[in-house]
């Protein structure tokens, strides 16, 4: 049976739990955000809301960064997204380093990092949601396994929304374009 | 250390897979996509590849449907993204509902279930992201509790596109908006 739960509900979960790192007034400040997207290979979206202290860096820069967090960081992640940059220097809680884009701080400490050039800002009334071209991405060298980044070693940090939890990343169990294979013959 | 691995490499991962609905020619339609977002709280996006099936039915619609498939249903998820509506009919595979949009076909065998109305179409060079407003959100009874969906009995497949390769959703391990609240004390 189905229950229509209503419109407000984003069920689109669990997502992952990345910080969006960009400078303010020249220093780092880094938000959490676990609405995010892909929008195609090389674009991904991630979604503010008005009032966060780095909305104004992003567009003032034009640049910015995805930062994906270890579940052994979900301390330091949940707190850059319980304290904002108006009130607290987040530029010492992290090792930031710059890429090519050179105004887009990451986070040494995250796995995974992407370094983006805006590219369309949505305003979605109460939030905006930034739309950012992968310039170049970064891994931790022991997070990859020949050239591929291997996420039981990045050990990522997922979001559901509904009940504001944090969840770890199970097994891989199956292959994609492979496991359904067998439907065909039927 | 940090390994620079390329701009078109998408590592923004893992990510929900769905299965988005759409009506063809008068037909219910499946394609399963791993490139979405979560654009504001009633707003997602799904990113589909210009040749697909379905894009010309959301476009004339104006309607699509994103559905949350289950682990047990990774066998019929992973056809749906191997073969296309040109060639087969997708609308066998699943019993179809309709909401109030009566556009926009739905999974009944998903466990949760998005309506949505197309309110942008982000062209992406070779693919075309669709945003929609959530205009109804269903799930299974089965999969609630105390009026929360709980995803522990959804079971949804997560995408690593790096590896092209399904994992499970492992277990819950804090809690947000408090986990990070004993580093604002020190």
């Amino acid at each position: 049976m189905k229950v229509p739960v209503g419109a407000r509900k984003n069920l689109l979960c669990p997502m992952p739990v990345v910080m969006v790192g960009a400078n303010v007034n020249g220093k780092a400040n880094y938000t959490t955000v676990a609405y995010v997207g892909i929008i195609s290979r090389n674009f991904v979206s991630v979604a503010m809301a008005k009032p966060h202290y780095s909305n104004a860096g992003i567009k003032e820069n034009g640049t910015f960064s995805v930062n994906i967090p270890s579940e052994d960081q979900v301390k330091e992640t949940d707190y850059c997204g319980i304290v904002s940059g108006n009130q607290v220097d987040k530029s010492k809680v992290f090792t930031t380093f710059y890429g090519r884009l050179k105004t887009a701080p990451m986070i040494e400490e995250c796995p995974v990092n992407l370094e983006c050039k805006l590219t369309q800002t949505i305003d979605t009334g109460r939030g905006e949601t930034f739309i950012g071209e992968i310039e170049e991405a970064y891994v931790n060298a022991d997070c990859m396994n020949n050239d591929m980044v291997d996420y039981d070693k990045v050990k990522p940090i997922l979001f559901v929304t509904e009940e504001a939890t944090y969840w770890k990343l199970g097994p891989r169990f199956a292959d994609a374009w492979k496991v359904g294979e067998e439907l065909k013959r039927t």
